[in-house]
């Protein structure tokens, strides 16, 4: 990211996975969604996806999540220490292990796909989505839904459609008509930077550090 | 810290100094205490409050960064780059400038010693510390008031005596009888370290990441 600056990946990391567990504590509770569901991919997007699994571990959910391609970078072998140091179990890499987990857990966090994927969608992941999309249960996507470009968005129709989507640091392009409940997170954009890129970001309020987005009624197109 | 796990200085240093900085913008509004005087000292504690200063910025605080003594790890200089490049301006190290800070400024916010403090006060500390005193700011001290011994508190009669207290991770001994208004933050003890060594950490409500402790009154020791 070019806004990245003296920032370490671990600290752009930490904040951007702790906006992703406050969006879905935000809009699913753990009273009635303790389980949650963190499905990883191989990328940054899966090392997001951790850190969100361990921050709703410490505000009580039931995370258990699922990574079958783990990245190489020592960053996700830490991260993930870190998960099972509080016990936070990984299931099995098969899609099996996967696809009975959807029958045991409340909701869904997808942390596939980033906003670089680039079709096809590779295995076992072209597998997963279907899975995942066939579930009931609801689905906070990170950045960008899995499966979608982040330009054109959902065009080839082999993405997810989630129920709740946490942008990080700016909405991409592809998901400004995403209908959903739309958060915005990644809280440590400088005003320089943002006025240099013109992101128009909306203004968070007090230390949050998340910020709903005014929602896209289904016929309009920002 | 024993509690670290596989958690590296930078994750743990952002989630104490985002404590930190919410703290501060609980208790001291940004419309009425704008300018902030982030006093860091050469130890971790400065990284906190370098964070933290960041931080506030986002908030919209104008912080201000006194750091007459800044430690050599590489951490300390990417989180001094993050602030320069927000534009959060660093005073120039003597006390002199210190000085002519307090009278613009609205809240000090104290990272200069830390836990593992032994006397004597060294200076530029030495001069400092009496002339934040004597300033008519109110302080946010970080995790132990500079000065104080760990288990002893302000015993040897050196150390601030600041109006608000955010102890991180656990409350040390020394600070039990702290009679302010006391937060704790760092929330990222696993459930199975706060069993082991028996904190009895307070829950946190929902997802924040600080909670306020009962008030000790001015006759009482815990």
């Amino acid at each position: 990211m070019s806004a990245a600056g003296a920032f370490s990946l671990d600290q752009l990391m930490e904040l951007a996975g702790l906006a992703c567990a406050q969006t879905l504590a935000t809009v699913y509770g753990k009273d009635k969604y303790p389980r949650v569901l963190v499905c990883c991919g191989p990328g940054n997007q899966g090392g997001d996806g951790l850190v969100a699994a361990r921050h709703l571990g410490m505000f009580g959910y039931q995370p258990t999540i699922w990574m079958p391609k783990p990245g190489s970078k020592d960053i996700y072998k830490r991260l993930h220490s870190q998960c099972a140091n509080m016990h936070i179990p990984t299931l099995d890499n098969s899609l099996d292990a996967m696809r009975d987990a959807l029958s045991s857990h409340d909701v869904i966090l997808d942390a596939i796909f980033g906003f670089s994927f680039k079709p096809p969608v590779r295995s076992p992941f072209d597998t997963a989505l279907p899975l995942l999309s066939e579930s009931s249960l609801p689905i906070v996507s990170v950045d960008i839904p899995s499966g979608w470009d982040v330009e054109r968005g959902n065009a080839e129709g082999v993405g997810l459609e989630p129920d709740v989507l946490i942008s990080l640091t700016a909405p991409k392009e592809g998901v400004k008509a995403f209908t959903g409940r739309h958060f915005l997170g990644g809280r440590f954009v400088p005003k320089t930077l943002e006025e240099k890129f013109q992101l128009n970001l909306p203004p968070y309020p007090g230390f949050d550090q998340i910020v709903e987005l005014p929602r896209v009624s289904g016929s309009q197109k920002l």
